[in-house]
């Protein structure tokens, strides 16, 4: 397998995914959160970039059954049913139905990579599960949402968690980029625990608007066994199980 | 001082330099080169992004005194003095001269960084005399050139090893972002050798020209006392010296 490592999607511009298996990685929050609302029993999420759009869409598919998802500063957009903080996402809240998403870099990053072969989201829950998905891919782009448009630490050390059970199981047959090497190393030396996320940018983001606990929910490992896959704008369980 | 790692050019897109020092590295050549050229007594460099521009600018500064430096994929562009090797740069070859350079990605990242308030240059010939002569800016913006757009190993490892210098001096007064701290645990996990940088992509393209003898040239250590500067357009040592 030859893997590379995309740290900031302006870097995925032109480079041409078409054979290519994509991971996106937004560990605070959007991958965290796509994973526990499939968790949850959701049907399928709509990733969308504008409010707008979202809008849009849940009033197409039917307002009984769609709800709105999103945030903009990290804040539950006004009118929405549900913001960005996986903790939202409970059986209850979603069970069943469809979730339109609009994020600030996740749903960006999910457009980004959408002439990939293959689109599935990882995040720290679900990282032996993504792992194990893409182990038969020949060529493997993971992408890191980032923040902004800038490197995320909690999005690149993921990156290398993967990386790293790749490696596990695929040894010399894996090659890795420069940013791959990079990612492996990061992950083989920082620790992804609490305080490395709430350290990250992203992390001091949500600690400003007092949604620190959403750290400690995604910087689970291994929790889930599912994998969120993107196919014609759609967000299912890979394996097409559902609620 | 606040540091921020910038891993790519298109990250410092917006990002305001206004009141910043910025450090560029282009590892695998550029400012290696540019280390070697005033090193050997090279009065002031000129970098510009086109080949056109640069045959323009040596023709108005003189063609007896003006070199014309610079490669295209690597080799030297056809009609100009001099490539882009650090080795070619001798005094025999520099000595006294004005040099107008033009490479693909290293000044280009001169030209992104351009609105700071000081613009170094640093390869790992030059850390120390670098970390140094930025030690006391409150602000600093260590941009890597990267390579077409993408992450460089050399240059990420070579970042990470300018914040470890100053977190030396400054310990915790060195607040670093996400991609400082990520370029910190790089060059804690990374030996900056010769293998590291032939494994690189930037290495690896020299290989395949035949040019692996840069390699070992650019990745000598503390080996050069002078900081390039660049200011009005022009580099020259930060000390006012030249030959």
């Amino acid at each position: 397998m030859k893997a590379a490592v995309f740290f900031t999607l302006q870097e995925v511009d032109g480079a041409g995914l078409q054979d290519q298996t994509a991971v996106v990685i937004d560990v605070l929050r959007a991958s965290s959160t796509i994973v526990a609302a499939l968790a949850a029993g959701a049907q399928a999420i709509y990733p969308v970039v504008s409010t707008e759009e979202a809008i849009k869409l849940a009033t197409s598919l039917g307002r009984e059954d769609a709800l709105l998802a999103g945030e903009r500063r990290g804040l539950k957009v006004e009118g929405f049913d549900l913001g960005n903080s996986p903790r939202e996402f409970t059986p209850e809240a979603v069970g069943g139905k469809r979730v339109v998403m609009s994020t600030t870099n996740g749903t960006r990053a999910l457009v980004a990579v959408s002439g990939a072969e293959r689109v599935l989201v990882a995040s720290f829950l679900n990282l032996a599960a993504v792992a194990a998905a893409c182990a038969d891919s020949e060529r493997l782009a993971v992408v890191c949402a980032g923040r902004e448009g800038r490197f995320s630490i909690d999005d690149a050390v993921c990156a290398g968690m993967l990386l790293s059970r790749l490696k596990e199981s695929l040894g010399d047959a894996l090659e890795v980029d420069d940013a791959g090497r990079a990612a492996l190393a990061l992950a083989e030396s920082l620790v992804p625990d609490e305080e490395l996320l709430a350290d990250a940018a992203a992390g001091r983001a949500l600690a400003e608007i007092d949604m620190l606990d959403d750290v400690s929910w995604c910087v689970r490992v291994d929790v889930e066994e599912l994998v969120p896959e993107l196919k014609e704008r759609i967000i299912k369980r890979a394996d097409g199980g559902g609620a």
